[in-house]
């Protein structure tokens, strides 16, 4: 499975003229961004996130998760996000439950097993984890004479939406939310592409029900228009020691802290991250429908802004003449699933221009 | 599944009149290594392991290797053994590869990961790795466009014999080794039970092939006879820098050195190792033929000193009363795998004794 | 001794019509940054440094450090920077010699002894380290036949400028250099001053000097114009494997690796990195003429953007109605060793400022 | 300074006619212990500790220390258990404080870095910590307003007897801990030699006094007449969590685990501990008048097993014909400070021998 992240180091984009559908960090940032950045270039601020922006951005994200009391953190990205809030979660000796294919499992290089908690991975099943997979795990582990010569869980990790695009509804968080308390397993959920779940047309979630039902979660701002950075958010307060001086011991401090929390500040202010990512969803629904009106198949049902979709090989190789995505899968009988990463920055146009690809290239190579 | 080191903290064996076949470390050491232990008692040493008798004793097991050259190292325990090889052997931003099933995988509570290395999983096939899946795993690893975004896999663990018992053969272990060093993985066997394997019957390696294939290995004392203890053999001098500093970084010296190197001493005089081992391996033999007369059938075929078979629950609650074994596994019709280990102190009445019960339990419960 | 990041989480320097002299990142970046941003804000880019701007922005490190072979990587942070570099550099069991007030040792929360690598302390001489020091640290520890159960030094941390504003010379920087190598020790220079240090009036040291004496160094961002990010550079290829999967490990990677690479594209771009340094010592120097026209006394001799006074605790807080300093080190007779921070954004009329008030507030506290 | 882990690795010891005083870890075992081995060999246990002697054993020890709360854990050495101590009882963030010249801070090669924390040094007086020192560190920690950029100290260590002999009072353990807690600092107690320590003439301190004041401590058993074997005790239940699962991700535990459960036994049966201990002390003592009546002087004033002299150049020389012992430190003058350890082994004879060497190499090099 090629992930996210799939990057030949022989090419560059730059100067491209295909249809950049390969990822969701393809473009800086959002205008709102870069205008409000060029605003403050000439004022002072405080390193490590002790200004008025951050402290701003801050108080906003706890109003809008409803949360008045949550910790609010800026990191620079997922990696690091996943890192520190994990270990910052777990006791030294635990380990952290995931999917199989869920982002720390597979695509961190390690970054989680770098800090001594081992990942132990459960099935995926649309990219989601599942109750009866953990329970039975926990059973089996603890009915185990050995249960101590194991690693102890700590936590579960879930991604929403997942690395496949899938979402959890309400009571399938409410329900695995529910079992890690009763296991006294953290809750930690990866919201890398958080607004596009959130803007899902038939999503139930909403970011107050996600501070309710977990320990912890970030919302994403490198895949939703930020120029870097995305908001941890620990909606009990005194969940972590210390955290500033964990992040430094990770090196994850930006001394300019001040330019994620503008990011977050421009993000929340209007209600811009449910709008660009909105914008994004509703294209990514004309898109799906283009695919399902081109005869194409669909790899995985994905509600988001990530769709796959099921090619010939041939198909798969003149859509490379003019558009960038990623091959997710080769398939058994020679096919391959792709995708193509919709963003806050995709045009109605370009939607359209893909969607007349894909009808012309599946009628080609018939 | 159930491993070796399965103990229930509430029980203890001492007085017990059951048949011990639980592991194979259940007894102090061989007779030679507490009349040795004797003799020198008065005799002062120097301490972590600049002694004679170390000297005397990697001397013996370089001739027995066939590896003139080779360092040689004694550690405490297996997972001690394992940890320190590995980590020297990897780079620190390297994984390890192995069998779903193997010792550092489960068993080691997140030893290896805790050093910062993960353990990758691959199938078990009988215990056993498979090269096909290690070469798959590879191909699709490089392949991948986000292979660098993946832990770098360094090196390949194996056991031998493997944890259900099975041996790997000469041809087997030759293409683990060929198709090691062509991906530039460096291959470590954990021989905790290795003494079992060399006297199995109808195994075809020999420990200088073993020297001769892998760049590292352990020669297991404690389930072989010794007190405490294991020989780790580096073939190949060179192949670790500041080895004792290392040692000692992991806490795994011992200061009073000379302890282990006189089990190894004294094991490897006058081939007790491989008379102790043979004497394993012919009651095993024996315990393998009287489960086949009981008309009892085996979870898993191995010819070592671990020999698992099939009882249905009724008959494995009536051998609980009089034998002390494992539950290795609760089989899907409510069955048992059930194993039991032979070891160095086993006796021939034993065997008997055990064998008889199987067959009375075996009728009783029909 | 208070360092640079120095920050009272209770105040916001936002708004503040203080002069600004607390730190050198107290601005976004320089506007040829924030336009040449602007202007590439609707292209493309693929991730994670494989973009053409990154790639340009190296071989413009490679040529002005006139090593053609150089690894170049950009990084976030300072911390991230050593953190990757020291990991990368070292053996698992080896440490990291450095001055006792070497940013390792002190202001980074212990991220080096995050990694398992011990940061050994010795002694500091106006900031630096000592030839001498080193070596008869290396003679102790080589003589004293425990060696091997102390921490093997792998490697000597050195800050250029350093903590306090200091520089070596090329005599100083060539015998470390050859002292290490004799001592087969590596050779890492943390550069994130280094514009400040290479634009001192005094120094005999260039860019090439430091790319031959060294084995790893960076070129720092945050504090000389940047947004973000610092350049890593090995002169000497194949001095690190798979550093791509390292940086990963730790967490380091930019998605967007490309904001980084443009800016060091527009610093190296018609010398601007150098312009801005020039500027900023030119500033500096004036301000250390107009200390000494006040009659105050220098705490350190520093030829950088640092500049380290003396005052009275009176004049200390009559300043601080007007200025935002650091106070470095309380002094035993009860006044105080501050420190002025110069940097690329501070304009002749802020330096004119300071130095009127300084000496109103000596006279006036006199 | 030459730590008590000094070995030559070209010398052994065996056959040696030399008075053995180089450590207190010369020799096996006590008899009794090794008398008790011999018994036991042919009873069958289970492993990893649930055997009826570690449980008899662990309960001798709460009730000669008065805790019967106390969880008590046997560990194989020392280092090993510093550091499961030391992880067990830290945050991931935090550091250990310890004398500059404490065992974890210089001869552990970097164990306790190695599981990613640091070890903040502060200065020794006669081998111990002083609570001012301790309390002007954390008074600059905390007023400093980047603490959070530095290490976390979360507990303190301290060795007792001291790496030179020396010994806390009861007043200055009391202070120590009053001190500790007050900072929410946990109190670790490295007892290596701590029957040596509790059967000194002068001493004030009891177990039940150890147990009281610290959080943590160890009974030394390798270097007090086990043959391996340390004991360690929380005198308070619930101070760590899965213990077992941390020894075991470590690799510290025994799979044999009544090995050491039966040192401990023996030792606290018929107050061997301390009688043996006493012992050794009447000894040192006598030595210490010994060294007194050739007129030598002492290096340090030691209560305990190790006597630290001060002998010329040439005597040294002479007496390493006749004696093994430790050249601890290389005075300015040419002289040197040499390391006598009495031990649990050694005979009034001995002693006599010894001073009777000392006597004539001192008269001699006049």
């Amino acid at each position: 499975m090629s992930p996210d992240q799939a990057i030949k180091p022989q090419q560059t984009t730059m100067g491209s003229q295909k249809l950049p559908f390969a990822t969701d960090y393809m473009y800086l940032c959002h205008p709102a961004i870069l205008k409000r950045m060029t605003e403050i270039s000439d004022t002072a601020y405080m390193g490590y996130g002790f200004d008025e922006i951050c402290l701003t951005a801050k108080e906003k994200i706890r109003q809008i998760c409803k949360s008045p009391e949550a910790d609010v953190h800026f990191i620079t990205g997922g990696t690091q996000t996943n890192v520190v809030a994990i270990d910052a979660l777990l006791q030294s000796y635990e380990g952290v439950l995931s999917t199989i294919t869920g982002h720390i499992a597979v695509h961190e290089a390690g970054a989680v097993e770098a800090t001594g908690h081992k990942v132990i991975t459960l099935p995926e099943h649309n990219g989601k984890i599942s109750v009866t997979d953990v329970e039975n795990y926990l059973k089996t582990l603890y009915v185990d004479e050995t249960s101590e010569h194991q690693v102890q869980p700590g936590m579960l990790y879930i991604t929403h939406p997942t690395e496949v695009g899938t979402l959890y509804s309400l009571n399938e968080l409410t329900e695995i939310s529910r079992m890690c308390h009763h296991h006294h397993l953290k809750l930690f959920l990866d919201g890398a592409r958080l607004g596009y779940g959130l803007a899902a047309t038939e999503t139930d979630i909403t970011l107050p029900d996600i501070a309710k039902l977990c320990d912890a979660f970030y919302i994403g701002g490198t895949k939703v228009g930020a120029l870097i950075g995305e908001a941890l958010v620990f909606p009990r307060p005194d969940t972590v020691s210390h955290f500033f001086s964990q992040i430094k011991r990770h090196g994850f401090h930006l001394a300019k802290g001040w330019i994620i929390g503008l990011q977050f500040d421009t993000l929340f202010t209007d209600n811009l991250y449910f709008k660009i990512s909105r914008h994004t969803i509703e294209l990514a629904e004309k898109l799906r429908q283009g695919i399902q009106n081109a005869g194409l198949k669909f790899f995985i049902d994905s509600p988001t802004n990530q769709q796959f979709v099921i090619c010939s090989a041939e198909q798969t190789q003149k859509l490379r003449e003019n558009v960038d995505f990623e091959i997710w899968e080769n398939l058994a009988d020679g096919s391959k699933a792709i995708r193509f990463c919709v963003s806050w920055h995709t045009t109605e146009e370009q939607i359209d221009q893909l969607v007349q690809l894909l009808k012309e290239t599946a009628s080609s190579t018939l």
